[in-house]
């Protein structure tokens, strides 16, 4: 159930890396290494990559040759455009880049979202409601009884009927009553559940709530697993953190 | 008022240019020695360079260095995350790209806006309601007799007070009615308005209902513009197409 964000900021990588030609890649490379026995996908920020211009380009496209391919792989890039405009991103992710996911917004409605799902067998993970503070700003608002992000869950469902690609949702960490909400309005559906660690989440609540018969959840930490140490034994570091949060995760699925 | 959107795609430029080194810069550099008398913004739509991979961002870069410094530079992003992501989103394109601008999408709440405001001089244009069939699907969902849009509105010029960036909205120009219900809750907005053209914007009713004392709109067409010929003769049809639009709205700033 484990997915590890690969947040990777070159001002918060050790020390001894910085002088390597790629010391992005490398971190990543590293970290991979030392968690793979306990994550089943691995999440790129894509901002971390964007913020350092054609070298973050280079050092996503080594990682993303790196990632075995067995791993699932999710674009973390919550891209959201009209239809011409989504059909071009879902072409560089899931093309270009060959990601078998990517997250998408859905403020800009249908024709935003279904460019994403027309390609055969990859995932869109829509956000529905967020970990951060700002979720309360508009995600909440309610019509007619139905807030927006439970009207977000019922017609993306509905938009990913007969489509090829699979819809899953982001559904917060830190919002565990929710995701119990949200789970009943798509029993199926798998959720990926970011802001368990340095946000504050509770990943005991969050299984509890959101949990389904096959699972159904994708845990993601990011930060506290991959600056879990900052010298010479940060992969060691971020292997035990990653330990941690699988074995919690394996607690709950009766492992 | 008018803004030539770089929505450039390889499989629509013309055949020529297709074998030179750098096909997508060569046509954008084309593009804009053609129009720079009539536009006073650029605004590349990032989905089409990263469709691309790393050629695409050297094609943008190019781009971005070839802009005349005056000309005023739009990143069409519609990035929007979580608050210290934001703040790398803010760094990729005001820092390391140095654009004047970057559209942002709002259901993430303040902290996913916010980041990108602390840029002093820089520009944020929020989403607010778009010029796409989807726009209402959740745009204009009603709570306590406030649709979606505008509580984006009100709530970003609360957020935008006391900050060093500037805010604006994105308008489209496929709804001129409710252009006129934003226009009076930001009545000194810019707003950023794509839509006229392909889309099928009216651009006389867009510039009735929305433009304020001092202008106030920047009037964005793409393919109209940079498609308008698809052969050796494709930028003198482009600068054509560009003095069209420039001429319509002279006219309603009464020149």
């Amino acid at each position: 159930m484990l997915c590890v964000g690969l947040d990777t900021d070159l001002t918060k990588i050790p020390t001894h890396l910085r002088n390597l030609p790629d010391p992005v890649f490398e971190f990543n490379k590293q970290i991979i290494d030392a968690t793979l026995d306990f994550a089943v996908a691995y999440k790129p920020n894509l901002a971390f990559y964007e913020a350092m211009g054609l070298k973050g380009w280079e050092s996503l496209a080594k990682t993303m040759e790196y990632l075995p391919k067995d791993v699932f792989s999710i674009a973390d890039a919550k891209r959201g455009d009209i239809g011409n405009t989504a059909t071009m991103y879902a072409k560089a992710f899931f093309g270009e880049m060959d990601f078998d996911a990517i997250t998408v917004a859905p403020y800009m409605g249908e024709d935003s979202v279904k460019p994403f799902l027309e390609f055969d067998g990859k995932w869109v993970f829509l956000l529905a409601l967020t970990s951060n503070p700002g979720a309360q700003d508009f995600q909440y608002r309610e019509q007619n009884g139905e807030k927006l992000y439970q009207s977000v869950v019922s017609k993306a469902l509905a938009w990913s009927r007969d489509m090829p690609g699979h819809l899953g949702f982001v559904t917060g960490a830190t919002r565990a009553e929710q995701i119990g909400d949200i789970r009943s309005l798509a029993p199926d559906s798998f959720f990926l559940v970011p802001g368990v660690g340095a946000q504050g989440g509770d990943l005991d609540a969050v299984c509890q709530m959101g949990m389904n018969a096959s699972g159904g959840l994708l845990i993601n930490s990011s930060r506290q697993i991959i600056y879990a140490g900052n010298d010479t034994n940060f992969a060691s570091q971020a292997r035990k953190q990653a330990q941690a949060v699988q074995e919690s995760c394996a607690r709950h699925l009766g492992f």
